[in-house]
C-alpha cells in the first residue's frame, strides 16, 4: 500500500520519503516509484528514527500497528496530517475488530498528539489498482473522512493530483462506514471473482 | 421505491401485486409498471387486508414503518422472504438511527414470525435508477445480506432477471455495513453533484 499511494503521489508531482523497518525494502519501493515521478518530485528513504516527516504522513500499516506507531512518534506528529488507511479486520477476516461505535481512524485519533489531524483515506483502494489509479477505465474514488477541513483538503489535493477522485464523506466518525464498506468489498472478492483488482465507486 | 423495484421485477418476468394505503396510488403505480412487463407477468393491486402475499414480500417503506408493518402482518408472513430496503437515517439525515450493533434489517428480523426470512437488499439503489436498472451504462449492483441461503437466492434471482447484479455479502448482520455504505452515498449526493441518480458499484 505504501508503494501504491507513493506511486500516485509521485505521479501527482509530490515528493515522498519511504520508511520501512527494512532499509532494503524502502530502497526497493523508492526505486519502483521513481519511474512514475512527475514535475521533479523527489523520492527518498529514511529510517523511522531519522526521517524528517512531511506535511502529510501516511500510516501504511495494519490496524494495531497504527496505534503503536502513533505512540512511538509522539510529538513528532505535532501539526501533521496523519492518514489512516487501515482496515480493522478480525482474526477470521469476516468482521471488524473495532468497537461498534468506533473505527480504526477514531482509535488512532485518540492516541496522536492533539495538534495532529487524522484523516481516513485509501482503505478501499487495493494496492494493485493504485499503480494506474484506475479500474475499468474509471478514476478510483478515494473516500475521505476527517474533522479538520484543511487536513482533508490536503489529502484531497494529493488524490486529485494523482488522477483520482476524492469523495469527502464528512467527519472522522464516518470512517466507521468507510471501513464497513470495505469489509463488504473484501468479503465479496472471491464470490465476484474480482481478485483484489476491483474498486468501489459511486457512478453517475 | 415500490415502483422501481416492481419495474425491475416485471421486466424480469415476475408478477407483482402493489399495496398502498391509497388504492389510487397503487393503481397508478401498477399502470406505470405494466409497460415494462415481460413474459406475461401479471401486475395487480390489493389492499393490505386482502392481499395474497407472494413468496417474496418487499417492504418498500421507511424504517420504523417496516417494524409496524411486520407486527401488523404477523402470521401472514409465515414462510415468506421479507425484503428490507430501509435506510435508518436519523432526523437530521446525517447519521444512522439504529443502535451501533444493529441495523434496520436486524431490527426487522426480531419482530417477524420465526419462519419468515428477512433479506436486506435494494437500499443502495435509488428509485430513479431502477427504471433502467443501470447507471452510466453499467448494471446496478444490489447488495444482499441474509441468514437463509434459499431466501437470498430468491432475491438474487429477481435481481438477475431484472438485468442487475446481485452481490451476496453474507449474513444478515452485514446489513450494518450495507446501510452504513448507503449513508455515505446519501451524504455525498450534493458534494458529488450526482443528484440521486448515482449508484454504488464494485468495478473490476
Amino acid at each position: 500500500m505504501g508503494r501504491g499511494i507513493g506511486t500516485r503521489a509521485a505521479a501527482g508531482g509530490h515528493s515522498v520519503t519511504f520508511v520501512d523497518a527494512s532499509p532494503e525494502t524502502a530502497e526497493k519501493t523508492a526505486a519502483d516509484v521513481r519511474v512514475y515521478v512527475k514535475n521533479g518530485a523527489k523520492i527518498s528513504t529514511a529510517s523511522l528514527g531519522d526521517v524528517q516527516l512531511g506535511d502529510v504522513v501516511v500510516f501504511a500499516v495494519w490496524y494495531g500497528t497504527n496505534i503503536e506507531l502513533a505512540k512511538q512518534l509522539g510529538d513528532r506528529l505535532a501539526g501533521k496530517v496523519v492518514v489512516d488507511i487501515a482496515n480493522p479486520l478480525n482474526n477470521t477476516f469476516d468482521g471488524l475488530a473495532t468497537a461498534a461505535d468506533s473505527s480504526s481512524a477514531e482509535d488512532l485519533a485518540k492516541v496522536v498528539v492533539p495538534s495532529a489531524k487524522v484523516v481516513k483515506a485509501f482503505n478501499t483502494t487495493y494496492a494493485g489498482t493504485l499503480s494506474s489509479g484506475q479500474v475499468d477505465g474509471r478514476p478510483l474514488d478515494v473516500f475521505i473522512a476527517g474533522d479538520d477541513a484543511g487536513a482533508k483538503e490536503k489529502v484531497a489535493q494529493l488524490v486529485r493530483d494523482g488522477g483520482m477522485r476524492p469523495v469527502d464523506t464528512g467527519p472522522l466518525s464516518r470512517a466507521r462506514q468507510i471501513e464497513g464498506m470495505q469489509l463488504l468489498h473484501i468479503v465479496t472478492q472471491g464470490t465476484l471473482g474480482t481478485n483484489w483488482a476491483s474498486a468501489i465507486k459511486i457512478l453517475g
